[in-house]
């Protein structure tokens, strides 16, 4: 039903990542992305509506550095279901120079443009406005210096107590079991981060979010962050059940509409990896899968 | 029907705005407002339908500037009508001091941040895919230095030859009785500034853009801005008019739905007023008026 397929992995010629994290890394995040697809494709299957369950579709992608080189490449899953309005799991590895002027924004990246970058990247659109919007991913970094970052956050349009407890221990637990000062401090950035400025409003009720992480231990890093990929994998299909069967109002949507144009404004204006993917030339469509199926400002 | 509700105009402690242009300016804005939301309220009446006609709400604000002081405001028109699914028709008159690193992009404001500004900008939203989007703002700024800039473009969901070159002439119309370099110019740097880069498509099919023009007479420049105001009041009501009436399929609406969707991302990634009013602390509802009501991604 899923298939394997991995981001293209041509020779950089610029970076070497035949290292064993790089490698483990880049599998990582394909065969998270197949459990996760899975996940989401049982969560079809188990809905019950006279609409046929939701399949994803794969879209293998390549990317060329502006000098017509190969720049690596990736691949988007998209499912357009009855639980899910839009899905799309995208996973990449990417390889080249930065502008100048984007070098200077990035760590070890100021005298040495190169750099690589691998990871998974989630957003969740439910076709029900009971069932919370969600966010994940993960990444590595190479650059002269070399770090992972990622986290996952959650946006119900009605924010239920219980929901957001869970989805918040599940990544405490995750955090816990490798630093006891990972999840306050995550938490917070995660707070920090997903906050719309213009609106003073949080896009939802937040999770984890961290970047730069590299403690000198790379191989110990990627169990962390599969850790955080574990977490995200066991808690969101379990909120996703929760509400998948409850009925919902034309009042509902309408909230949910506007829940999804603030969501729409953070991306756009705010979100590093958008900015990062659209000024390195990623494929647009992998970039902007964030978006929404529908939106409405009032 | 329609009031003529000023922005507020205190006295400007930075910058001395109670020259005859400045006040001209500040009245004309006004007084097209009136005519524009006048003219769209006509169209209103004229559509055959069981809903009932739209009327424009007016919606005054103030801004304050961090410390607290009085930084000028504006008025919101806004109307969700049966013709019209959404148009704002705003005017505002800010003053105050830009932040330093705004201040450093902003001709004039290098070395004394203080700035004024007053204009009136427009989007409509038509409910009907047959009729196109459109988009109008002029302004009047003033650092050590002092301009005009403005322009009106057209985004058809179904491009038309007949509209288009009439909108086009329109301008050139506009532009050619008082300067004939302006249309080429300004024509040119329309098409350059409505494209959306990371999907390489225009936004629509353009129109005029211009900015920073001073020609060391501030009354001719101010009657240039008349003019293009004139003009884009003659001939959008004109197209309006002729698609007011057409029928539209569901197929239309997907399509409309789609063009919305890269009108958002125009303005959240690449415009420059957006980028101004939301950095300068605008009014949040006024700078994000030029959203739609309903937008998709695929």
């Amino acid at each position: 039903m899923i298939d394997s397929l991995h981001p293209p992995v041509p020779p950089a010629p610029a970076i070497d990542y035949h290292d064993p994290v790089t490698l483990a890394a880049i599998d990582w995040f394909a065969a998270l992305r197949n459990r996760l697809c899975a996940a989401f494709e049982g969560q079809e299957d188990l809905y019950d509506s006279p609409q046929p369950a939701g399949r994803f579709e794969f879209k293998p992608w390549l990317r060329t550095e502006e000098d017509g080189s190969a720049g690596g490449g990736g691949v988007i899953a998209i499912m357009r279901g009855r639980v899910f309005a839009k899905v799309g799991v995208n996973i990449s590895t990417v390889y080249g120079r930065f502008s100048p002027e984007f070098a200077a924004q990035i760590p070890g990246a100021e005298s040495d443009p190169r750099f690589f970058a691998a990871g998974i990247s989630l957003v969740a659109h439910p076709l029900s406005p009971k069932v919370p919007i969600a966010h994940f991913n993960t990444r590595l970094v190479r650059t002269s210096r070399s770090w992972f970052g990622g986290g996952g956050d959650l946006t119900p349009i009605f924010a239920l107590a219980d929901d957001t407890a869970d989805f918040h221990n599940a990544f405490k637990s995750a955090c816990d079991s490798h630093n006891p000062d990972y999840y306050p401090k995550f938490k917070k950035w995660c707070d920090d981060y997903f906050y719309i400025k213009h609106r003073q409003e949080a896009r939802g009720v937040g999770g984890i979010f961290f970047d730069y992480l590299n403690n000198g231990d790379e191989s110990r890093d990627l169990e962390f962050v599969k850790s955080v990929g574990e977490a995200f994998l066991q808690i969101y299909p379990e909120i996703i059940a929760r509400h998948r069967d409850q009925d919902w109002t034309a009042e509902d949507v309408k909230k949910q509409t506007l829940k999804r144009s603030r969501y729409v404004e953070f991306n756009l204006l705010y979100d590093r990896g958008t900015a990062f993917g659209l000024k390195t030339g990623g494929n647009v469509e992998a970039i902007l899968m964030s978006l929404p199926p529908m939106a409405g400002w009032e």
